[in-house]
């Protein structure tokens, strides 16, 4: 079971993470190292060609990501991206994009997941993540 | 010299990337195979602990790759990101943000290129991103 | 079905890949968009604190990769990494690795796969692989 | 200056890193938080189409960051990489490789830095990696 609410969630993102609520992401289902979450399909994130743009893809993966560290840690608000790849694999079709989020590896100061990004109702990821966390003791600033 | 110009790009970025004329970046200079973009400071881009979003630095380091790839080709509309991997480094200060984008291998196909981002008026790094764009030939749906 | 046997795989591999025929490594089994090879525990391989180097582990990760991409294109010489992002998880235990590859996105010109290393009876991943292999047409040198 | 001396260091590596004794790898220079290492060329290490294997390429790379790292912090034998993305440009020549690697920042547990590969008397970069290794305290095992 997720150490941390769907609504708790996304109280705490639309407060903290500015591009969460201009995208209007939200989440679909937390469960203890998995996330799913949704980013709504809107004109606004086309770019030429209709493909949605990365940096919207890369935004839904690390509030993903950002879930499911805390669906398994709670609500520790000094967990930071150290760092993100993204590999775009097809074009997103124009529909809402789904991200399934899963921890890999939970450590004590480090955290490994990975995130497959969809077009709902379509199988084939449009593109894949994978990034890693970091759990700051208190009182520590690496 | 760059095979784009600054106003042309700027017009090009507005248009196409949705999330360049949402946060404001724009255009310091280009070069050919170089390109230094701004992210001006806003308080609606801060995160817990006054650390700027990650994604909004994600979005400046993908928009000064592509200003770097289009100033070696021109305007090439279907240029698009294959991979992004980006390391956070330090926290930001509540500065603009400038990215330092150069290409260090233009080919055929595939284009590779790091992108060193700064707090305004700090030497040091605040991330690191590396990434790869594709430029597909006409009538080409890799 | 594989379009590559174990055989003819291991054969190739022996002749062109310097690294799999000094670390020994082996194919388990091939399937199409899928491969697991292994890596023969050795006390050559270790690291202080006995971890596997983790050069053997990339090594063997780029072999089981290649061996997914034939998988699904047969017999192709010239398919050449373009890139590889390992993340490292657990400490090996002193044991052999095995490594899970599969393909997520075959495209015209790029393939895209992760591959997952397990040390041999623990379930718990220790290192995490995706990577790029390029397919160049003939004649062509990107 | 370099808080570790080649000597020391390439002592170190030979007992402690299998591939860099295998490979011949040997350190050309160092400077507090550079490094500048060499793989010998040798046939026994090519690819079809004479491409140098890439997981040569990496483990150079590897050991290149490992010794800026050294450089900075002195003889520290659990400092392990925690990731590793390699981009490979260019087809290597026939000719030695040479590793020059800085680290970008040096935090208490966490270490970044990129490692640039070319072909000796080449000035155009055959492979770029970035790298993050963890230093753990004593006791630590993350």
């Amino acid at each position: 079971m997720s150490k941390i609410g769907v609504d708790e969630f996304e109280a705490m993102a639309q407060a903290q993470l500015p591009l969460v609520a201009q995208l209007g992401i939200s989440v679909e289902h937390l469960e203890q190292g998995r996330a799913w979450l949704r980013l709504p399909f809107s004109d606004a994130l086309l770019r030429p060609g209709g493909t949605i743009a990365g940096p919207a893809l890369m935004a839904l993966a690390d509030a993903a990501m950002y879930a499911a560290v805390l669906s398994m840690i709670g609500k520790v608000e000094l967990a930071v991206t150290i760092n993100l790849t993204c590999n775009f694999l097809r074009r997103p079709v124009p529909a809402d994009v789904i991200a399934d989020a899963r921890i890999l590896k939970l450590g004590k100061r480090l955290t490994f997941g990975e995130v497959t990004l969809y077009s709902e109702g379509d199988g084939d990821p449009i593109a894949h993540v994978t990034s890693t966390y970091s759990i700051p003791p208190k009182g520590d600033e690496e």
